[in-house]
């Protein structure tokens, strides 16, 4: 186990990087900027991942698989595509390697050389939408409901385990429709699906909204996003859905025939939450024990520990343990009864504790006597005594409970750290001491929204689509506006 | 729909390329050599992913995620992967386009090339290596039983949908063991479960063997393959697990602390499958009217096509045909009804012909009097009229029937073509004449192997794990030999 983790007040950052490690989520690689999964950390991915593929499939969609690379051409089609996404990325120049003549090792083989060069895709609408072109004709082929679980890279300087990582996992939905409407309602309904799973799920609350044109997805001409509120008042996109209108149709010339035979471009979107999620997750929830992770989402669900000597002892135990054990796996809840005897109790605990597994059960002689299991909760750290009779029940409430309870703990987190202001200072003070959203007026310029920007490191992170009308004035320029933006530092 | 396929006896290849695409499994992209999986195909890649990660994890093996690029100085620290491995390969030399000066279009930026070039994974093992030497210090971190879902580009000059493209879909397991027995076993193990699910679920015959040493996997001490039968006489290996020895270990320095405290090298096994089952499943099964799907694999199990005259007799069919799906949908069978007025009964009963739908039902006026329905069996192209009362369980005892019959068929098929030889002039004729697993006496050297292999294109398939004791004669060189190997051509 090691030394205990640092504290969140004592540096959050360090907090986290140390945590991810720890609890066995994922760690840095050998290749810069690229990290390796872990088991634990991949088996909740797993369980994010079977959810909202679940999701995507009840709205329709189907799963497919384009390639890896990316002709460099493909990206030059859509003109703001390319100045998003055509910078920092991988490039494939050559196709084989041969032995150094001066036998110092391999090298790349000059006459291997590609005649265009291809990206590793950072996102995948150019050639998916150069795809579609040869499956759309007609409006019968539409609407074409594809989304594509697959790993990205995006070359970034600086990066940090789930939060910024050079290759990462992702799915990315894309769908063509016939009118622009249904467009529009099919990126709606993605954004409104993702915050579904965020809350019940990984009970992260969202904030629906869509983006300034600044903060655009290159080649959107809408995009709706849902922001979270991490524990160090920060912000983070858990996820986009992008009304793409009918730019990427145009640039790869995807035109179909509708009903009257007249030819037109068809209408685009595309959508994605990738294994950032998982920084999320555990800026959300977890503390200076380790994680704490959501019933729904716990690869281990309970896990009981046998405290014992001897192995007499451990038996008599073992016998009550086991069929509870089968009773909770016939309840559909992942149990694990670990009787590991080169660890103490004190060490399991900890571990545990460590890797935020929902419920810890403990059984030893005292509670064998008095028919009793210690029942810990990892969210509160909460412990009673439960009648064995009553275990089974306890068990399966408290995994609604605690799923619940984390969820609204995080929702008055958030309620605390939405602040209204009016004046630019009060802003400025907020945002630099309290941290969290803060509402303000704005009046709209890409100007004002560089200039906070710079001046405070404050970006808008949406304008919420459920913000009421109302009178105001730009807290910077006092020129009008009629409704409040959200602001934060963001990840 | 398009035209007829060509057909098998024609020319079996192009009878392949054609059903690939035609069928909705794959296409060509813009990229060369590498595929687009369209959403049919890739429903079928997802149930055998399905089963096999299932299989993987009931043998107490768990997922996790490496990163897809590769470092070149990695590749080399193992010397005959190296050999095996680097050669046709995609290699990242830049980090960064920009736009040109003469404005021209994106171009790359010499300014950010990389110190050490990056490959994309042909296969995990050094990155894997290289992350293990940080995971076991000591037997207790023993053993390492790991899989990863993932994408592997190897460059291939001539390419094929499913059977070899430059970039293909695998899953990859790499395992780190205490001895040397207990790595022997995992790597049969996996051989085992390779072959259970080919025969079990793909329907697909699977002979069990080893490769001989020149067919090995680049790295490995023994390779456990998987070698199947395809309709036009070729082999086609479907599935390899590898015992790695010590190989890797003491080329990324990966030792352990046994239970005495001494330090020793830890063993080693890699095993995978691919995309490439998908070409094994469609070349084992299908026929000149297309697809032939096992129901164990089939996204659609059983469509309904209703035979109409307007909107009163489609209504009147659908209230017989409602509860009947709701009532197999219960029993987990997936069903199809397909209700489209845009195309007549004969287009769709060729469109899921071609689809590979194992059981299709119909239903018009006569049988909605009768009580009846047409089923139709795509394996056997058998028709009968079922009464509606029997139809759940007429189509429950179909799947498992039509399961059996096409793995029976296929076994049949694979007896027929396993030819027994005792010399080379025989060996020939039957290479090139009837095809098929030729099984013969060879003297165990590398030299006549690449003999055969020139004159015939013939290689050894594999050293059968059944093959009984024989004091043989070599066919060509009449050197003594104690058992028979397979030759046969293979993709």
């Amino acid at each position: 186990m090691g030394k205990k983790l640092t504290s969140q007040s004592e540096d959050y950052s360090k907090w986290y990087n140390e945590l991810v490690v720890k609890a066995d989520l994922a760690e840095n690689s050998g290749v810069r900027g690229c990290m390796v999964i872990k088991p634990y950390g991949f088996a909740i991915w797993e369980k994010m991942q079977a959810q909202l593929d679940k999701m995507f499939k009840e709205t329709g969609h189907e799963n497919a698989y384009f390639p890896l690379f990316i002709p460099k051409s493909y990206l030059s089609k859509e003109a703001s595509h390319v100045e998003g996404f055509a910078k920092e990325c991988a490039v494939v120049t050559h196709y084989r390697l041969k032995n150094a003549e001066d036998g110092s090792g391999i090298v790349v083989d000059e006459n291997a050389k590609l005649e265009e060069e291809l990206i590793v895709r950072p996102t995948s609408e150019t050639i998916i939408w150069d795809t579609y072109k040869r499956w759309v004709q007609s409006y019968r082929d539409l609407p074409l409901l594809i989304n594509q679980w697959a790993n990205v890279v995006r070359w970034e300087m600086r990066t940090r385990l789930f939060l910024r990582t050079a290759e990462f996992l992702w799915q990315e939905g894309h769908t063509a429709h016939a009118t622009e409407q249904e467009a529009l309602e099919e990126a709606q309904q993605m954004m409104h699906v993702y915050a579904e799973f965020a809350e019940k799920y990984m009970g992260v609350p969202v904030i629906k909204g869509t983006k300034t044109e600044s903060e655009r997805f290159a080649g959107a001409e809408e995009t709706y996003c849902i922001e979270a509120l991490m524990q160090d008042g920060k912000a983070l996109q858990a996820g986009t859905s992008h009304f793409l209108g009918q730019n990427f149709a145009k640039a790869f010339d995807v035109k179909f025939a509708n009903k009257e035979g007249k030819q037109e471009y068809v209408w685009a979107t595309s959508w994605g939450v990738s294994t950032r999620l998982m920084g999320a997750l555990v800026m959300t929830h977890s503390d200076d024990n380790g994680l704490v992770l959501p019933p729904q989402l716990a690869p281990i669900q309970v896990v009981i520990v046998p405290i014992y000597k001897g192995l007499e002892q451990l038996d008599a135990i073992s016998e009550k343990v086991n069929p509870l054990v089968k009773e909770l796996r016939s309840k559909e809840i992942s149990v694990k009864f670990d009787k590991r005897d080169t660890h103490k109790p004190g060490f399991k605990f900890n571990e545990y504790e460590l890797k935020g597994v929902p419920v810890r059960l403990a059984i030893g002689q005292r509670d064998l006597e008095n028919g009793t299991y210690e029942v810990a909760r990892r969210d509160t750290l909460e412990k009673e005594s439960v009648k064995a009779e009553a275990v089974v029940d306890k068990i399966v409430s408290l995994m609604d409970e605690i799923q619940e309870n984390m969820f609204q703990k995080a929702l008055n987190f958030r309620s605390e750290h939405i602040t209204e202001v009016d004046s630019y200072d009060e802003f400025k003070k907020i945002i630099s001491e309290k941290g969290g959203f803060v509402s303000a007026h704005w009046d709209g310029t890409v100007e004002i929204e560089d200039k906070i920007k710079d001046e405070t490191k404050a970006t808008i992170r949406c304008i919420p689509l459920d913000a009421k009308k109302e009178a105001g004035k730009c807290m910077v320029t006092g020129k009008p506006s009629y409704q409040r933006v959200l602001f934060a530092k963001a990840y």
